[in-house]
């Protein structure tokens, strides 16, 4: 008998209980699951930060915690958490971000924004987007993510070229890596969009520099982690007509406060944190694999590297 | 030494000179390029129905009319005009068609007007799109254009389903045809992308019976041609909320006129033909091709079927 622990908010309970339960027994797993255990009871928690659990140290028999969130940078440097940290690598959220990525890349492409907002009665001839393989997309992380949003543009014919903290090799995508790498990733690129864990290295990975090497007049995609880019820096950019839009999925404060000047910026469009989520189908699959093996005894999924971060 | 006549709008020509002489050298033609010629001398036009020639008559040693444009409908009943005549099927062209039909879907799966044009400081957390996945599309026409942007759709996990007029297999796609086939590719169907030749049989294609099978709060994305969308239908169908949201960019009349409703209807956006054009350099080649299978006696590609109007 194994029990495994619920920790994140009630609605996430409300969401997860059937197809967690469904997954357990699916993976042969005789598991007790509740939102309250004595805790020297616990052996796994399925875990989100903004749940009752902050600390662990009262799970003294726990085997790993089990994340529902595919950040984990607010659970790394919990000193009281010291058995393995997964993170949730879901292929639900992985296809929500690609397409998420994709629609907004293609928007800024195809210039959407101009039909939406300028239909005044002229039919003004001649203004056939270029086509994307003329146009050079980066990608900042390789990721699940990553990777899966830079294969997806890649395949459109657009010229992504990725960047990572070391050497990554993805079909159909020109890799960068390293701080010499990252300038060569952004130099004329016409769109940027952001998919790195926020970690201390990656803080203002996008910043005033990186914006300038751009081509005049591109855009930013940010469905990553707020911290990713140097928000004074943006607003700068976007100022001067360095960059012509961007589209924020995350911020250093969410909500984001209602006085933020990007809610009111004519070239910010900001998103509540939608790009893409946890679904709790298929999630409900990858912990209950964890658990399986966990007690057959075989390693880990997306075990996170504490020292990196992510 | 062959006389090729290039007859189509001026500005065409200041585009189309260099790229065709290039094309024409690289084909290992001797040929003559000119905008005039006699017409007793002329063995090939390159040709625009814009453009000054519409009686093909005098041009009594005609091998064959090879058209800049992807729609042949004004071209076909042209009783002068009993030479081969031959599309543009130009990669270009099928390339801008792709990320325009992606983009627009991946616009209104992704609610993007809403992120547009909604953004009051107020943070709307839980609205995450669904799935690609869980949402079918429907592609109406499954040629050189319908396919390929049917099988963009598909990669991105849609359950893409298409119909053309006979039997097809394209691959991720389900394909229907044929009168009964047409509502069970509409059926159910979110958004509708139309991608067919303008003939008497595709008039009115889709009408309200087929915008009724659809999915209600649906949406249809036109960029093949102006009569394939029965307009009163659809005003019919934007306005009781059986559809959300219509992207036209063909119409009956180009441009559209300036007072027309789809201009000032707030569930229509107007774009002006830009979905694709041909591009004069990928172009070239086509045409520089069909002239050397002609020189040298091989059956032309992109032939049109003069009966069945494409």
């Amino acid at each position: 008998m194994v029990n495994v622990l619920f920790s994140a908010l009630s609605k996430r309970w409300a969401e997860y209980e059937a197809p967690l339960r469904a997954a357990l027994t699916k993976a042969g797993l005789d598991a007790r699951l509740a939102t309250e255990f004595a805790p020297e009871e616990v052996d796994y928690i399925v875990y989100a930060p903004n749940g009752p659990v902050s600390d662990f140290a009262p799970f003294t028999k726990l085997k790993a915690v089990l994340s529902l969130w595919a950040g984990v940078e607010t659970m790394v440097d919990n000193p009281t958490l010291t058995v393995p940290l997964c993170r949730m690598v879901d292929h639900g959220l992985t296809e929500s971000m690609v397409e998420w990525v994709t629609g907004h890349v293609l928007r800024y492409h195809l210039g959407i924004d101009q039909n939406i907002l300028g239909q005044d009665g002229v039919w003004r001839a001649g203004t056939v987007a270029p086509l994307a393989r003329d146009r050079k997309v980066c990608v900042l992380g390789l990721g699940a993510l990553g990777a899966a949003c830079a294969q997806a543009l890649a395949q459109l014919n657009f010229d992504v070229h990725g960047w990572a903290r070391g050497p990554k090799d993805v079909d159909g995508v020109t890799c960068h890596h390293g701080a010499d790498g990252l300038a060569d990733a952004l130099r004329d690129a016409t769109m940027v969009a952001l998919l790195l864990p926020d970690t201390p290295a990656t803080e203002n990975v996008l910043n005033a520099e990186g914006m300038a090497l751009m081509k005049r007049g591109g855009f930013v995609v940010n469905p990553g982690r707020g911290p990713l880019v140097d928000d004074t820096a943006l607003i700068a950019a976007l100022d001067s007509g360095q960059l012509a839009h961007a589209t924020l999925d995350v911020f250093r404060i969410e909500p984001l406060p209602a006085g933020h000047v990007f809610w009111s910026h004519p070239k910010v469009t900001v998103t509540p944190h939608i790009a893409a989520e946890t679904k709790a189908t298929t999630a409900s699959d990858v912990i209950a694999e964890n658990i399986r093996r966990g007690e057959a005894g075989e390693p880990f999924i997306h075990i996170v590297d504490r020292a990196a971060g992510y």
